[in-house]
């Protein structure tokens, strides 16, 4: 702002809230005055969130997620089968996957993957923590579901590279059409990847 | 979530993250992610700076801004022109208006337009509080700033009836071409509005 116009709180509530994903300058200020506007039933509830999440936001030393206690409500969860392990890249992956509801399984997230251009190496990821579980036994299965991408697929194969000799059946997710999604729309590679583990009806 | 995958703190937040404008449930979880990642750089600091805004946050008894102090900044600011008062329906206008940078004077914010549709009468807007500011005498212009949609436009009718007793000279902005607008793009009513207030080149 060119000249001062309001209090120095409200200028670094903005200046914070612009560097939030999702939000720009523009969209802070706007988040800002509906936080002012809204303050009892919504700035007042959210900054204590944040104060409390930030006090107790804990990295679950076994599998990598985010939680407020470690080891994390995911790997102490027995109701799951934690004889399989379902790799992400983030966090985010596995929460996508676990609203998907399809598999009661445990996950470790490696925290990003292989890329020697941006100097990620395998000490940068959380693979050797992964090493070391499925060393310890009781895991009968890996699924590998990290993105398809040229990075995802390099991680993907360092890993079963040296999970090789553990004697554990590690696993991808299959290629094929979104569902939902319009052929026309789709890759070349996806729709060959599609046709190659074409299903009987 | 389906199942829960992480502390009811976190979950907590990304509830109340989705609340913000600009950002929903999608958003909201990758914000929060973000936030953890960044704990010390960023989720502190915001916790706090909310924290900090919503204990002193006021709304200016004067023009009705939004500060940590009342009177606000702009209405003690003894070097802009305390005599000339831009009627704005919001506080983000107020801001918007400021950024311009175009002028060095002071403000009054509805806090919205009349609206009986709505139930938006008189008595809801800051409309009292500009008559009393113009009866107390030193006004000598009102640049009306509403948003020219039909209930803007009713609001300054309103107000202009109500001020015209006073004495005070009553403007309003210049209809016309945006600024870097294409005039292919542009509404009839703005195109007529632009040619009816042409001016010499």
């Amino acid at each position: 702002m060119a000249k001062r116009v309001t209090g120095p709180e409200i200028e670094k509530l903005i200046q914070l809230l612009a560097k939030v994903p999702g939000l720009g300058p523009r969209s802070a200020r706007r988040a800002a005055l509906h936080l002012i506007k809204k303050r009892e039933q919504l700035m007042g509830p959210l900054a204590q969130a944040m104060g409390d999440a930030h006090a107790k936001v804990k990295i679950c030393s076994c599998c990598g997620n985010v939680d407020t206690m470690d080891p994390c409500t995911v790997c102490t969860d027995d109701r799951r089968d934690q004889s399989v392990i379902i790799v992400v890249e983030d966090v985010s992956d596995l929460w996508a996957l676990e609203r998907s509801g399809a598999m009661n399984v445990a996950y470790h997230v490696l925290g990003g993957t292989l890329s020697p251009l941006d100097g990620v190496g395998p000490d940068d990821l959380n693979i050797k923590g992964l090493i070391d579980r499925v060393a310890k036994g009781g895991v009968r299965e890996i699924i590998i579901a990290v993105n398809a991408t040229v990075e995802g697929q390099t991680t993907a194969h360092y890993i079963t590279d040296h999970l090789a000799d553990l004697g554990v059946k590690i696993t991808r997710l299959a290629h094929g059409v979104p569902v939902g999604g319009e052929l026309d729309y789709l890759d070349e590679g996806t729709l060959s990847a599609a046709l190659r583990a074409r299903t009987l009806i």
